[in-house]
Formats: structure tokens, sequence, C-alpha cells
């Protein structure tokens, strides 16, 4: 079969197509519903069956991440029904390739032996990637169709965390010996019917398995036959161990350029490699979660779910910004006398809450960024808040002067002009020292900055705003 | 001179390291500024010769990256130091890896002569990475010092924009022709002093340089020698144009697992490549640069830039969202006069603004990301807008209902609390409405829906809020 790649472009006009012939389809089922058309009718009409050809010829020439693309570019309906079409021989690594959300769509439609059909399909580390969406009974039956290499190899693969190296491993490893010549490893490696993919390097180890160097094909191909493994392989190699933290690993891929590397036990000895497609997937994620958890959608969601799944993992968030809200809404309840009042105060008051929660999530942005780079010392905090009270104090005086002069121009009140200059900058330099301290204390306390602290900033700085401002009011115009 | 690579635990030990000696430095130097010890005795003092070649042999063992790494941890007046203490034939590689903003620092500190010399050791590639840098003199100077291949190379470079393929691509291609052995190519290959990194494959060019295929390191090694590269090259390849933009070629390296593409110009004639390091630095590059401007951050910040620095790159996204606080602002004037009689409205009014502003931000997110994958079509908006209000309205009457409660319970007063749950009903149903659109209008006019969506849709969603509650309530309650 061949497998086509695509460009973004072609797939959104393969896309296209395909929901072309889906609407076709529905039109001919339609008549049927309406019963228009007798059922006998519809398979033996010509259309139809033009249609359901083309349909298939189109979905066997994708790239399984093609069909990935257009799985999760459909709603649920029309997503499943394209799922029917695909060759059974290529569901495992579509499965592989869909997001967590669509794949459980995808599974929940499939009986258990159409996906341990699918799942024998995959390597050891590709059904430990997919095993979490799997029905249990289906897994159990898949642990017992392996051999005792992959059976060890899976179970070892499944208990690693998430954040690991482990759960970025695969096992695809090709190894030699140090002792013979590079013609003779070209030997061996010429009876092997092909080697795994983005293999760059050939693993050297000794009679124990233990890991001895790295025998990269650049150096396979420039180097001449006679010589022997152990004079032309590299030993300063980069290495990784299964319990290793999954961020540190990208890290040094990104930082020295690596396509792959090795994975070793405590003893040195091999067990299995990284790859930076891996890597990649593992950048890409992060981001993308980071990105989601900032919106507070706790996970990926599938553009179709149902109502009721978005409004579960949107829930928390919206619950945890009410008692925020709340908590300010109370703050602000204390100065109800002072605003029944001077009523300009509750016009005025949400730009102080507001302008402070966004100076101060700029200040966390960096810092969670320094963080995750690991770039925040001790040595370092005290002149990062210095600076950042430099900033929020220049902000303050600047918005906060032309803030206050709107607000002159507007209620014809200095008093109230200085009530909101002075609110300004009090609650930029709270932001400014909170938006330094909150990651801070986040991280130190174990918890990952990136989820949280923007929501305990604008807490802060809207209840902190509130009160400044209400209070300085109260004090100087009451 | 050996290049250890470190894990981020180890580097994170080595800058504590440098921090001590750089203290223990200071201190020295402190002395000499107290005139507590004649100068000349600094450059003598034993101790202190000692800490810096401690300085020198730790600096020297390091990776180019690793010292970037280092360099972006300092403060200003360290990092130059540093700076100083790092051996000449290694600028040229640690400027390439240090950020864009550190880059600035040090190439500030740095002369004509320096920074030509430095220059001098990149590929042309690399030149043009940090070109928009270097001072206009410098890079004359350099064009001047390239022959004409490089300088040809380095102005196409450089007339590419930022975001497409052409940037992204470098000149370190190996080409053979088809009509030769395995083995010949093998001699060929051998005749090379090395390959360049993250080499995989082989470009097979014929006499015109025009790609007819490639060859990978893979199948040179498993194939027998014997056998045509015409009959082993792989034709079908995923090959980019340089004018090509730079996000779909990202996507298609993860897709399909690439390690290098082929780039060609319109006669399909070899004209660079890309490799999968480039693509991992523009991910991250990307998804940094998505998380800064979502915080308002114009630019990728040095920690420890100058506050006057950092004010000019956040004061714009202050200035707009100070503008839109404004506008929300008057609309709360515009109900002054219900919230003098009805003072409990002031503190209700920020929670229908907040949650509203929360929750269209969750489907804004969904909808920029769906964007990006391309995975919104005119076919799929109605199906995505009547999602999100069934997720509304169901959020709507259940947060809007407690709040209603909680309303009535402060204030004992059951039209308020009606009120409130109407109120954040129409709030939320605005908010999904508008977290559709907003996106979509944006990337249909062009503009990138990641950096200003949420801007707008809170600016919508403050106002449209206070709009609703305080004409609701003044509808219902005066």
């Amino acid at each position: 079969m061949q497998e086509n790649k695509n460009s973004q472009e072609s797939l959104k006009e393969i896309l296209q197509q395909i929901n072309k012939l889906l609407e076709k389809h529905k039109l001919v089922v339609n008549l049927v519903h309406k019963q228009e058309m007798p059922k006998h009718q519809l398979v033996e009409n010509l259309v139809h069956k033009q249609n359901l050809r083309e349909l298939h010829k189109l979905l066997d020439s994708l790239h399984p991440a093609d069909v990935a693309y257009i799985l999760e570019a459909l709603p649920l309906d029309h997503r499943l029904y394209i799922w029917e079409f695909v060759k059974a021989d290529r569901d495992g690594d579509i499965l592989l390739e869909v997001s967590d959300a669509v794949r459980q769509t995808l599974i929940a439609d499939m009986d258990s032996s159409e996906l341990l059909a699918a799942a024998e399909q995959l390597d050891t580390d590709e059904i430990a990637d997919i095993a979490a969406d799997l029905p249990k009974d289906v897994l159990q039956d898949l642990m017992e169709s392996l051999d005792s290499q992959n059976r060890d190899r899976l179970k070892s693969a499944l208990s690693y965390p998430e954040e690991s190296v482990g759960a970025l491993m695969d096992f695809d490893i090709v190894t030699i010996r140090d002792d013979i010549t590079i013609e003779v490893a070209l030997k061996y490696l010429r009876r092997l019917d092909h080697l795994p993919s983005l293999t760059d390097k050939i693993f050297v180890v000794n009679r124990n398995g233990t890991l001895l160097g790295v025998l990269p094909l650049k150096k396979i191909v420039i180097n001449e036959p006679e010589l022997e493994v152990a004079k032309v392989m590299v030993i300063d190699v980069v290495l990784f161990h299964p319990e290793d933290i999954a961020r540190d690993a990208a890290t040094a891929f990104e930082r020295y350029d690596l396509v792959t590397a090795p994975v070793v036990n405590q003893d040195k000895k091999l067990i299995g490699r990284i790859t930076v497609d891996a890597v990649m997937d593992y950048i890409r994620d992060e981001a993308e979660s980071d990105k989601l958890s900032m919106a507070g959608l706790r996970e990926e969601e599938d553009l179709f779910s149902s109502t009721w799944k978005s409004i579960q993992n949107r829930w928390s968030w919206l619950a945890i910004n009410l008692v925020t809200a709340l908590m300010a809404s109370r703050v602000i309840g204390l100065f109800e006398g002072s605003i029944a009042k001077v009523s300009a105060l509750a016009a005025l008051m949400p730009i102080v809450a507001g302008i402070g929660g966004n100076s101060g999530n700029q200040t966390t942005t960096m810092i969670v960024r320094a963080l995750a780079l690991g770039q925040v010392s001790l040595q370092n905090i005290r002149s990062l808040i210095y600076k950042e009270i430099g900033v929020a104090l220049l902000n303050g005086l600047l918005w906060g002067g032309i803030l206050g002069l709107i607000a002159f121009a507007l209620y014809g009140n200095y008093k109230l002009g200085l009530v909101m200059t002075g609110a300004m900058t009090l609650n930029l330099l709270l932001a400014s020292v909170m938006g330094v301290l909150v990651p801070l204390l986040m991280s130190k306390y174990g918890k990952d900055p990136a989820v949280g602290s923007s929501v305990l900033l604008t807490a802060m700085t809207d209840s902190g705003g509130f009160f400044i401002f209400l209070g300085l009011a109260t004090i100087i115009l009451l």
C-alpha cells in the first residue's frame, strides 16, 4: 500500500472532499428514511456505490497520521462512519495517532475482538501508550497473547509514571559487540530486513548487555571497513535512566540535537531507547496542556464532545473562579456604604483590579518560564523582585496618573483622581511582588506553577485592588 | 576539547558553583575598591588566581548550549564577566544558542572585530539566524568575507520571512548520483571527513541538481553493496519549498517522524534541507511566544533586563487593557443612579463579568487550538456554536442558580437573586457565541487568533456583563 504524505493544505482539501462524500451519503440515507427509496435499492444505487468506493480509495491512500487528522476534525457520527471504513489492519496505528479524547470515542465503538486485533499490530511501547484507554479485559487478553519478554516490557512500561523517561522509551534497539570490525557489523546489519524507524546509531554492548558506547550510522558509512567497532564508537554518550524526568530528557534532546538516545538501568544495562519523535510529541503535548490548563480546561477536549463531557472538563475552573469572585464581591460588600455615597467608585474600581491582574500576570508568566528553565535561584530572587517593583512603580505612576486625570475629568473631583492614582500604584506593587512570590512558593511546595499561579494571583489583585481602592476612597473622600 | 554533556540537575549545580566563584571574586574586588588591598596584589593573589583558573576550566568543559544556559541565568554584570572568560573560538556557537534578548546584551559588549571573528565560525544559515542582532557594518564586512556561493546563500536565507521554511533551512547537504552502486557511494562517503550533524539520508540528484530521491543511511547499511542507488533510493519523499509555511513543515515532521527533509525550488532543484532540531527549536519558540503573547509580553524578556526595557516590552498590553477597562467603566457609569439606590449591585456585578470572561476564554482556547490544527471548517462552525450554547445554557442555569441563591441569602431580596441568575445565563451565552466567533473572525481577516482573542473576548464579557446585569437590575428592581 502506498501511503501518500500530504501537506497541511492538501489535507484540508481531502477533509472537504470527505465531507462532501458524507453529505451525499446522508442525502441518500435520508431518502430511505423518508421511505422514498426502498432499502435494498440504496445498496444497489450506483451513485451510492460509487461514493463508497471513492471513500475507500481515498482513506486507503492516506498515512495513518492523516487519517487521524481527518477523524479529529469530524463530528462524532461522521467520525464513526469513517472509522468503519478504515481497513482493520490499520486500526492500531491510527488509534496511536489520535488524541486521547478522540481515541476514547473510537474505542467505545469497537468490540473486544476488534480492539484485540488492533492492539496486536502494535509494539509493546505503543500498547503502553494507549493502554489507559483500553477496557480491562482487552488489556488482560493482550497480556496473555504476548511472549514473556514483551509481557515483561509492557508491564514495566506501564509501571513508569507518565512524566518519566520510561514512559517515552521504546524497545527498538539494535545492538552489536565492540570487538568486531565495521565490515562484520555491516554484514550483520545486512542480514536484518530493516532497521527500526529513526535509527541513527547502533548500540554497542558487552556480553552482559552493558552499554559500552554507540556507533552512529554516519560513522559506519564514513570509516574504513577494516576498523574495529571499539575504535570508531562514541563513548561520551548522553544516556538516560527510565526513572529520569521526561522534561529533562526533552531539554537534553533539544540542547544536544539528538535523534535517539539509549536508556539504561542502574547497572548500565541497555533496556531501551528514546527517539526524537517521542520527544517532539512530548514537547507538543506539554505546550498544549499548559495552554489548556491556563484557560482552565482539565484536558484536551474532543472538539465535538457531548455538552455534558465539556461541562465536566470545565466546571472545576469555573467553580474556583466563582469562589474567588465571591471573595472579591465580599470585599466590595464591606464598602457598600461608601459606594452608596459616591457611586462613581463602583464605576472606577474594576479598572484598578483589572490592570493589577494584567500586570501581575505578565510578571508571573516571566517567572514561570524562568522556573521551567531552571534560571531562578536563591541568589537572584531579590534582584528579580527589585526589578519588578521598579517596573510596577513606574507603571503605577504612569498609568495611575493617566487614570487619575481621567477620573478627575469625568467626575470633577481631584481627590477622586488622587485616590485612583494611589490605588493603581499600590495595586501594581502588590501585583509585582505577588507575581514573583506566587509561582516561586507554588514550585517550592511541589505544585506546578504553570497551572494555578494565574488564578491565585488574579484573586489577590482583584480582592486586593478593590480593598485598596475602596479603602483609600473611604479614608480620603468620606 | 572534550565537551561534557550535562543533565539539568548537574547544570543547576554548575550554575551554583559559578555563582559561588563570582561571589568570591566580588569579595576580592571589593577589597581593592575599598583600598584595603592594592590592585597589583589582587592580580597576584593566589586565591584569586585559583578561582579564575577553576572558572576557566569549568567553562571550557561545557557544551556551548550549556554555557548559553548559564549566561541566561546570570544577572547582567555577572553574565558579561563570564562572557569575557569564554574562549573566543566558541563565541559564535554560544551566540547561536542564547535567546534573542540575551544575545543582544552579549553583542552590545563585543567590538566589531570580535563579532566578525565569532560570526566567521558559523555556517551561512547560522549567520542568518543571528543577523538581525548584528550591527550593520559587521554584517557588511561578513558578507564581503564570504565566497560567492555562501554570500548568495546568506542573502537568500535573509530574504525569507521568519515564518517560512526558508528561514529554518540549512545548506549541509550531501548529494550523490542515482546511477552508481551502493559500494561506490560508500567509497565516496568515506572520502568525506565527516557527515553534517543529523544526517540520516543522502540526497540523490541528477546532473542538473534536480532531486530524484533520497538514500537513507539505513538503506546503505542494510542493502547489498552491488545494488544500484536508483534501485534502493526512496522516491516518495516529503519535500518542502523555501516559501512554505514553517508551521506546516513542523506538522509534517511530527506527523511523519522525519529527521531531515530536502528543500527544493520551483524546478525541483535541491537547495537545502530542514533538520529535526531546527523544527524542534521552532516548535518550542512558537509555544513560548504563544504563552508570552497570551500574557501580553511582546517578546521573550531577558530575566534581568533593565526596568525600562521591561516596561517597553509590556506597556502596549497594559494600554489596551486600560482602554477596555475604561469602556467597561463607562458602561457602569450609565447605571450609577441604579447603583446609588441599590449598592449591592456594585458588589455583585464583577462576579457576572468575571465568570463570563473565564467561560468565554475556555471556549476561545478550544477554538484557537482547533483552528491551528485546521479542524474548523464552514461545515462544522454551526455544530460548534450549538454545542457551546448548550454548555453555556447549562452552566448559566447551574452557576447562575447558585449565585442567585447566594445573592438572595446575602441581601434577602429574591428579585436580586433572579437578576443574578438571569444575567449570569445571558452573559455566559454571550461569552460562548463570542468565544467561537472572535477567533474565527480574527483568523478570517488574517490575524493570529492566539494573540488578541482573549483581550477582545474579555472586553466583550466585561462590558457586556456589566450592561446585562445592571440593565436587568434597573428594569426589574427599580
